[in-house]
């Protein structure tokens, strides 16, 4: 029997979810006995509920194609949740509305814990209604907390991307701090987890590199930190220190929170990375550069590792997959064979053992002054940012896709929220 | 007569300065009848002074030609500029006295404007002392301010990753704008000219952007600017935001200062892109995410121009072949024949013109509104960021060359400065 497919975005986007993407359409494509017309939904769930959805059938196999190297959100993505069952049946009834209108019997929803909570709950439609959808979930989350799978898709990326610009600075820091800058601060994303400070580990190899690392999981102590810096600077001359925006001080609060002001009554400017080096200024003396990566870090496809592009189309390539062999409420996972060569293969678990589960940075992987890694995280990483996978190039800037984005016509009165 | 030369870096470093370095030093070796040893200052001028000479002769062919793809400076830079000649003159007779020990009849010092300044103090030597030296400038800077060049050195490199990154951010926030973050805002370097920031003007095409720039060269009107902002965002759904470091409020004050405290009486914490995004919260209410990509942007080699790698080695070479032709205390200068397709060739100026000298972004390349750039700026800015130059990767980092740095045996007692 032939149905319709659906596939949405869900949560901060990656630069590589756009090749989960290209994963599940071109498979869905391949499947016209089963998999009639493909549909995106415009931000995320919303559209769903909204009706708004964009015919994929109007875009060329090239957009398609060229979406396995474009950055963002393609089709848009949202951060809202389907609320629960019993106090929001308006929402499910919608959503079985919106696929009875459009015939949509395959769901993809492409996330990270949050939203694998949101697919779970879109199960809920067969399950607890009786109605007829095959749902799967698709990780992604630059942040690399979903458990029992190998990795995100997107951390690996981000990962690369910190690594890489931590190596960089480190060449131009070392030039400088004799006369001039002698410590470098960078945040970096994780509100909860410190994967992607971790990840920075990998610019430096040897067992006392000058970099400090600031994780999410290891409670932030400013004197010891101070100290630890001033070692680093005296045998090394400079040092780099990368926190992760998360960080939590000895007191259990966010270091990066300002306190009220006194005056002004509301939050202060600024993040962790300027308050670290106002710390570092006042309490060592040293000139002291920071910055900031933002979206930077989970848009730069420009560095993507090529693992992670392959991982990415993979699972969306997989749900398909698992979608067609009669599998239900499941996301497919990455389970490592081997670290040295890396080899890897596509399985899945169910919904509810990934929805809304946090997987924080082992204590095995931090060092024990808790100011780097370990090598065991170090063999679990280095692969996850292995090969390059750089996009097209047109007169100096990547040339990434844009698609055509033509609406499906509505069938239904609007949704009243 | 053969004479040995010296080379030295100076200032803030860039992501292709090591290719002017490289350029240098592979033509003196090319000409071993005039140049001898080939000799590198660690620290800059300073090195001079301190007779901490590298010899490069023990650095392999394959290392000086690695230097080609590596950021930072190789034998270290530094923030320190020759006193007046008649004040300082014992730093002008220790240069002498160095230069004797050595054998030096060639000084190249590669650096921005301030450091020509310096070159030209060094050419004083033979012109009021009568000490034979061959002093040549080779420029670079990021900030593009050097005058009577089409370009300097690893301004091209910069622009392109800001251009790029910005690009990049735009994928990312058009797909969160509705339900999450509707302003990114990146505060890029560029204490007196807005080069960078006119630099992402790049990153979009049309004549309406989502993209607001708040170049050093205009006065910043908070009110105008929000309702700017705010007018872009009803337009697009987003806006991206670029200001330089340097920018300047009406009542000509540097806008990312923060006012002392009342309570601490020292300088608050937090840049530019913070109190920005501060205003645009309060003033607009969107969420708003920023960015600040400080040494980032002067040491991604991995996102380097070719086209500025070309010039950044077509000027050290020139600074060889211009003192081998007789010349003396001279900066080697692009000049641009065409722009589409551009079509370079290599001339010089006299240190005297470009010494301390800035050049800021002409009006003629700043919107009306002050917000933008024109067609012109862009004519001028995208040949710079053509082609791309990627350094080697091994195990998904990039691999850049270390020098051994095996130091010149001293001569002479210590300097006392």
């Amino acid at each position: 029997m032939q149905k319709n497919a659906l596939y949405a975005q869900s949560g901060g986007v990656t630069s590589v979810i756009n090749a989960s993407a290209c994963g599940v359409i071109q498979t869905a494509r391949a499947h016209p006995d089963r998999i009639g017309r493909v549909f995106a939904a415009d931000n995320g769930i919303l559209g769903v509920l909204n009706e708004d959805l964009i015919d994929l059938d109007q875009e060329s196999p090239e957009t398609i194609a060229a979406l396995k190297h474009t950055p963002g959100g393609a089709f848009r993505s949202c951060r809202f949740d389907l609320g629960d069952f019993e106090s929001h049946r308006h929402q499910y009834e919608r959503l079985i509305e919106v696929f009875e209108a459009h015939d949509i019997g395959y769901f993809f929803y492409n996330g990270g814990g949050g939203s694998m909570l949101t697919a779970r709950k879109v199960a809920w439609l067969s399950e607890k209604m009786g109605h007829p959808i095959v749902c799967m979930g698709i990780p992604k989350t630059i942040d690399n907390d979903l458990p029992l799978t190998d990795t995100s898709p997107g951390f690996g990326s981000a990962a690369k991307y910190i690594a890489t610009s931590v190596r960089e600075v480190s060449f131009d820091l070392s030039s400088m701090a004799t006369t001039s800058t002698k410590v470098f601060v960078l945040e970096v994303m994780g509100r909860h987890a410190g994967w992607l400070a971790a990840a920075a580990g990998l610019a430096f190899e040897g067992e006392d590199p000058p970099l400090l690392l600031l994780l999410a999981e290891v409670p932030h102590d400013s004197a010891r930190f101070l100290n630890a810096l001033r070692d680093k600077v005296h045998r090394h001359g400079w040092c780099i220190v990368v926190a992760a925006e998360g960080l939590r001080c000895v007191d259990g609060q966010f270091c990066g929170v300002e306190q009220a002001s006194p005056i002004f009554g509301h939050e202060q400017l600024g993040g962790l990375a300027p308050k670290l080096a106002h710390q570092i200024r006042e309490g060592l003396g040293y000139k002291t550069h920071w910055a900031v990566s933002d979206y930077f870090q989970r848009s730069a496809r420009h560095l993507a590792s090529a693992v992670d592009v392959e991982q990415a189309y993979a699972v969306g390539r997989a749900g398909v997959e698992l979608a067609l062999a009669g599998k239900n409420a499941m996301m497919p996972v990455i389970r490592r064979l081997s670290s040295r060569p890396y080899f890897w293969e596509i399985d899945a678990v169910n919904l509810t053992e990934v929805a809304d589960v946090e997987m924080p940075v082992p204590p095995s992987f931090i060092r024990e002054d808790g100011y780097g890694i370990t090598e065991v995280a170090r063999e679990y990483m280095a692969p996850l940012i292995e090969g390059e996978s750089y996009p097209p190039f047109v007169h100096g800037l990547p040339d990434y896709a844009r698609i055509r984005g033509v609406k499906v016509p509505k069938k239904l009165s609007a949704w009243g929220g």
